[in-house]
């Protein structure tokens, strides 16, 4: 099986100015959020990218690109039906052939010496079928991810065969449903924002549409279908994710590829001095509001 | 002596989209960077803001000017003829009026129980002259800004009056100069990127235009003929100020003003989890840079 595709998903309406955003690289670099997930789908030997998007939003994702504008095609959603929707505007792009697909709201940092796509894409490789990265997620966090039920692989460190995917479910439904043997009391796999598909996947999106029951229907709702069809695993990477479409989202992405890179030292003298800087905390602060909330409420 | 308009300068070629990158304030409620530099300025009593920027950026401004747009003028450098230049586009905005002047790529952080801007005016008001704001500047970031030398105002704490201004003197220069006594050595009084200007500024900025020895004249070669013509002082305020022009620029402002506000506790629990996961280095880093020096590239 060749993974050369991939698909990138940036059309959603809260979340279409997300990958425009700039950021400074491992390397010291400044690129926008599409340049690093473009990369990151090319560490993994894509060679195509199509990125759905809104129609007008193209001139900005155009000029985001930066020099990897060539292997990238546009795909518009015209209208804002959902994520399967959004999805399927690549169905002819990708054709017959297997896709790496991520969301445009995330961004990844390997704790390998390879990239996550490039160690998701491997697994599907060796596997030969659709594969979801996934990671280990805490029942209160159930609210914020497409999550999946199923078993381990033997013999295979962190790979799962995939039974459910429920987007969103309560925590009741969960543990009746979606309980991963060998994860730690309390916790679940949830989607890492990045799967490689297989060509079965668009027959399960478009069932899906069909589906009468189903507003906007989501990933998970089509990834449900694909244990039916055949073998549907999940890996857990070795990585981290961050997702930029919550408040402190590019913050917090930022400072971790900072930490991470050449720029180390420089970043972690800065905090320190930070830190060493007692604020005046007497300054009235007003509102109420809990970021941690928010932090997970732009995930999928 | 009243204070009541404000002059931005945001018009600089390389700085001009700065003031509209969005941050998330102490409250947690998302603004522009614009939005802050404005509060910055109402919170010293300021009620009409002049903001000189370049013709095309007027539709952005406006969009990122937020709520305060009814105390906002905007004023056109049509060309790229420097900082007095900028300035003298407010000339007639403020009139016989005394100003308080603020660049568009600062941020200010008080550590006093009023901000940076108002602890400036009062001074100014107390003394009833122009005042800028400064701060005590290592000698190795000389040419990064411009520096001001004098002596101590006596029972004044952090108070000097300054006799000469120079925009990035050589050491040799500023040893020569610019040591104001009282500091520690090896530090100079270096613009803080705040100043209170009474009219008699303008005056000095027209002779700096026209002297043929200036090309493009800064906001020091003008404020430099200010000492022969009265009392001008400068004010070490009790605050920080972050340059948002330079790489890590947004990133170490956003984390200042996040540990200052009401979201400290969840970005210090953030941060440790950072600072807890070990980065995997063997990734290849590659090139050669210092951050630190771009780091202040930005200052005036």
């Amino acid at each position: 099986m060749q993974v050369l595709k991939a698909v990138i998903t940036a059309a959603a309406p809260n979340q279409n100015t997300l990958p425009l955003q700039r950021l400074v690289d491992r390397n010291g670099e400044e690129k926008t959020a599409l340049q690093l997930i473009v990369e990151e789908t090319l560490s993994a030997g894509i060679e195509e990218i199509g990125v759905v998007i809104q129609p007008g939003d193209e001139a900005n994702y155009r000029a985001a690109a930066g020099s990897s504008i060539g292997a990238i095609r546009f795909l518009h959603q015209e209208r804002p039906l959902g994520y399967a929707d959004a999805l399927l505007k690549a169905e002819s792009f990708c054709g017959d052939d297997a896709f790496l697909h991520l969301v445009g709201d995330h961004l990844y940092l390997s704790a390998a010496s390879t990239s996550c796509a490039s160690q998701l894409v491997a697994v599907a490789k060796q596997h030969e079928c659709p594969v979801s990265a996934v990671q280990s997620t805490r029942e209160h966090r159930l609210p914020y991810f497409g999550i999946v039920g199923g078993t381990s692989v033997p013999r295979h460190d962190g790979l799962y065969e995939i039974r459910t995917v429920v987007e969103k479910p309560t925590p009741t439904l969960a543990e009746q449903e979606l309980i991963t043997p060998g994860l730690r009391s309390g916790y679940y796999l949830g989607y890492f924002g990045m799967h490689v598909m297989t060509p079965v996947m668009w027959a399960c999106m478009h069932d899906t549409m069909r589906d009468p029951s189903l507003e906007r229907p989501s990933l998970s709702d089509a990834a449900n279908q694909l244990p039916q069809r055949g073998k549907y695993l999940a890996f857990q990477v070795r990585g981290k994710r961050f997702n930029i479409g919550f408040q402190y989202g590019v913050l917090i992405a930022q400072l971790a590829i900072g930490l991470s890179g050449r720029d180390r030292d420089f970043l972690l003298t800065e905090l320190v001095e930070l830190l060493a800087t007692r604020p005046d905390l007497s300054q009235e602060i007003s509102g109420d509001h809990d970021p941690a909330d928010i932090a997970a409420s732009g995930g999928i």
